[in-house]
């Protein structure tokens, strides 16, 4: 199954993405139209705290309207609507890994920066954007901005001390998610929050796929190009912190809560490890590709 | 005005705190009881967000409940209550400045370590506490935890770009923080997000003192005991960054809104910076006052 946040006609709702018919069911209009009762979330943290009695809503929600001759009132083509990031406004910041990936860590300085324990930062809530946003340049602040893509994983129960064997319970789906950093700030400031946490710099979507739908995520392709170029070009195989190993250290002493959202890293190819590097500017468009979780499209505006 | 989130008879309360006659106002009761029906906040943060709108209301319940004879409904003995955190559950992680008092930025390494420009981490919601509530020893997984005094600015406006000169225009009012930090998980980990946000590890409170009594927040006394033994004896005069450019350089590319904490840093006297260093055990009692703010005391378990 994957979960969107959707604007259409000006409301906002927790739609089911149907990528093969280029449509998604609005799960509000669908369950008023088939006279259901049960209430349906209107936002996909409420979704995810309602666990699986959420899916199963959805999945009886889903074949209900595919049973239906006329569904134009709630199965909507894909380009009639404005994708938000899945979840629209976390309820705390964003958790990213940084320098999972030794290629990546060796671009950004040497192979002395490959990590021996994980390296956790935040993004404040007000740089969640959805697939489609403008990414703002920020050219007042910083004349280096970048782009990296990654994996994200989203938390579906709460749990503390979580067992690397357990982990994978632990999650509710999988996204895309472009942790859009001011290298310059990055470097200046030291820790790493304020160059990471600019408005609009964490495009996050298009939608969570799921997790009984990706058998493994430590095995995953990831592309990022930029206007086109190919960029970034790896596989979630050579995360130095498997998702397992995260979770655990993450939960060790925080109480990890449904609706968390932990991107895992980029790998190699960022534009600051080019040589020479290159950064982002106005009208650049970013892709991010993960393997099973579509594509997370944004324009540097 | 100082405002405090307060439980009374199991049921959470904005509350004014009347420090002279030690007890505190209900202002959902007075409300109630004067025949009041204008909606009072259920949390500090919409309060905080309807602004002045909030301080009138509350400024006429307290004068109406000062004429009243009988007001046991409405003003209870303080120690007949639990103080939350005043904010008892941010909206996004705590952002904290750190080494910005250069005495504690040397005694956690050399003047080397004293910053050019301001660094900033957060904690994650998770960790916030009330007043006279435990802070968890977290043996499992630190032998290192340590206090850190500070004060805490809570802003009162959506803003960004903001300028020096307005940046006490966004403040709602001040409090005190206790950035209880895991020295060995803050080395490991590179960057200070994982150590610095161990479950209950930020004490914030007892209330927040609406800025209108705090003329010059860049000079206030802060003092940090541990059982009785004063550690930490500075004035806030001697921060590296003051408050107005805090607010002004993090809010250059980020917007700032009703109800971020930000945490202006520590003096020195931590207890990793004492020869030898002392870490906190259970049992140990630690107290910060702050002129003007009161007194925060929270005991680790």
């Amino acid at each position: 199954m994957k979960i969107a946040t959707v604007t259409y006609n000006r409301e906002s709702h927790v739609a089911l993405v149907d990528t093969e018919n280029n449509r998604v069911l609005l799960l509000k209009s669908a369950a008023e139209a088939s006279g259901q009762t049960e209430r349906v979330p209107s936002t996909v943290i409420d979704a995810i705290e309602m666990g699986s009695a959420f899916l199963d809503m959805a999945r009886q929600l889903q074949e209900w309207a595919d049973s239906q001759e006329n569904n134009a009132e709630f199965y909507v083509n894909q380009n009639d609507v404005t994708f938000e990031s899945p979840i629209v406004r976390p309820r705390k910041n964003i958790f990213c890994v940084g320098k999972n990936y030794a290629d990546h860590a060796i671009e950004m300085g040497s192979a002395a920066d490959i990590p021996e324990h994980i390296m956790l930062f935040t993004k404040a809530p007000t740089t969640v954007i959805g697939d489609g946003a403008s990414i703002p340049a920020h050219a007042d602040v910083t004349s280096e901005l970048d782009y990296e893509g990654e994996l994200a994983v989203v938390i579906g129960r709460t749990g503390r001390g979580i067992q690397k064997e357990d982990a994978l319970d632990y999650i509710f789906g999988y996204t895309i998610l472009n942790d859009v950093t001011a290298r310059d700030m990055q470097a200046r400031h030291k820790q790493f929050f304020l160059g990471k946490s600019l408005d609009g710099t964490c495009p996050i979507g298009p939608y969570i796929v799921e997790k009984s739908l990706i058998p493994n995520p430590n095995e995953l392709n990831i592309r990022t190009s930029v206007n086109g170029e190919v960029r970034q070009d790896s596989n979630t195989k050579h995360f130095i912190f498997p998702i397992e190993e995260i979770i655990s250290t993450v939960s060790k002493g925080m109480t990890l809560e449904p609706g968390d959202i932990i991107a895992t890293g980029t790998p190699a190819g960022v534009g600051k490890g080019l040589k020479p590097p290159k950064f982002l500017k106005a009208g650049d468009v970013i892709e991010i590709t993960i393997e099973g979780l579509g594509k997370l499209v944004n324009e540097v505006q």
